[in-house]
């Protein structure tokens, strides 16, 4: 009997994959490499072939949830196929939607967790785990259509003290990563529309690039000085912090270097 | 000069630790093992120094947060010091404050991920892990007093439409881990009392144990048919969730063995 086992190789290069990770995909008959639902910085597929001391195969979109997944399910019925995931397996709904789909075939699905930006933000930015509200992601326009779902949900998070994580848009069939400052431009715009007071110039924001890489970056500061900051190549993101315990603005300034006087004048308001 | 190594060991035994974090403790000068904020199912101590090829010291309350971080500390003003740490780190506030300490002297801080259930509970359940709101922890009762904290925040959630993350009491030094049916007592006692509609007898609700682990155990149901369920040995989680995506409601079914009937009537408002 085949199996489909979704592997997390966690935040960076080859080299975030558990043991257990790579145990499994060192055994499986087939070796897939979910090159659709986000990246992994650092991550070269020669290099990861090597690791394995065996080909992987590339999945597009097409494969993950389109006409050809069937093709991948197919092989799953009667092998093991593994399913290499930039991050945590199922934090992508393409990740729920394909185990679904082979659970109904009779195949028997496993997942082996990896590092994910939604625990590692906490380690990057000192910001206490359980006080994130739900995130979101800031996405492109589309044909000049601005999303205000982004500035609701932070908005209502700030309303109840809590924090924001926001996923910038990865579109890696496009080759367009969101930028720290991109995303903030998009927000401002909705904030001089909206007058809510939730991306106004004095709001404390944290930018993170490359969360869990060596080279990662964490700055924070009030929007008006983080909107031109250059965090290098992606993926980036933005924490919104709400209510700081004295811990977290210690954390803020030491770890994520942020001007004292913006944490300790911090206010996590908004206008309405 | 020194640092202090923070590496997540992930969920499941010494085989969730990442390449790159099994390289970092075998090079540290001293490695410790938190064996303090919480556990790892399966983890035994001999086999992970056999695995890193090294001793490992078992740091408890004390080292960690006591009267005797300075020691560690101390050492890591000129040595490499690994802290092995259960999930990810910086979950835990004990490591926040330890890497502020250590900021203050000078030391350098470095994180490396690990799997946390904060993010594996998406793969665990086939919940989108952007629907959670925030999370909270269901605490042992202290001289009779039990909080309603958890109460209010399932509440405050489930009014947005959104899923709660419950972590339950983790008392490594007292051998205390509380159950999903000793937490869902305690929910159903405060129910009694506040009668707000937020933990019925057929509230929906996912029991989870041992997530990322071979045997992890996963199940949704009403409260009043989960209430009673042994889910083996520690740790255990909770969700509740909020209103469910047609594809959710798949992988509860599916993933989770929630009776259909459960999922197509579940109804995620509160009486107030």
């Amino acid at each position: 009997m085949g199996k489909l086992i979704f592997i997390g190789l966690g935040l960076h290069g080859c080299k975030s994959i558990s043991l257990r990770g790579l145990e499994e995909a060192r055994r499986a008959d087939e070796v897939y490499l979910d090159a659709y639902t986000s990246i992994i910085p650092g991550l070269r597929v020669e290099e990861l072939e090597e690791l394995l001391g065996r080909g992987v195969r590339t999945a597009s979109r097409k494969l993950l949830e389109g006409r050809e997944t069937r093709k991948l399910l197919r092989s799953a019925v009667e092998k093991t196929v593994a399913l290499l995931v930039p991050g945590d397996p199922f934090v992508a709904t393409t990740h729920i939607s394909l185990a679904l789909e082979a659970v109904d075939l009779g195949i028997r699905v496993e997942v082996i967790p990896g590092a994910s930006i939604a625990s590692a933000i906490a380690g990057a930015t000192g910001l206490q785990i359980y006080k994130f509200g739900r995130s979101v992601t800031v996405t492109y326009p589309e044909e000049g259509f601005v999303s205000e779902v982004p500035y609701e949900v932070v908005k209502e998070n700030l309303q109840r003290g809590l924090h924001t994580l926001l996923y910038l848009d990865v579109r890696v069939d496009e080759g367009r990563f969101m930028s720290v400052s991109e995303a903030l431009r998009l927000l401002s715009e909705i904030e001089e529309r909206r007058r809510d007071g939730v991306f106004t110039e004095d709001r404390l924001v944290v930018g993170v690039a490359r969360v869990g890489a060596p080279d990662s970056v964490v700055k924070a500061g009030p929007l008006k000085s983080m909107i031109d900051v250059d965090f290098g190549g992606p993926p980036h993101s933005i924490v919104v912090p709400g209510r700081l315990h004295f811990m977290e603005k210690e954390a803020l300034v030491k770890l994520a270097g942020a001007p004292r006087s913006a944490v300790e004048k911090h206010g996590w308001g908004t206008r309405s």
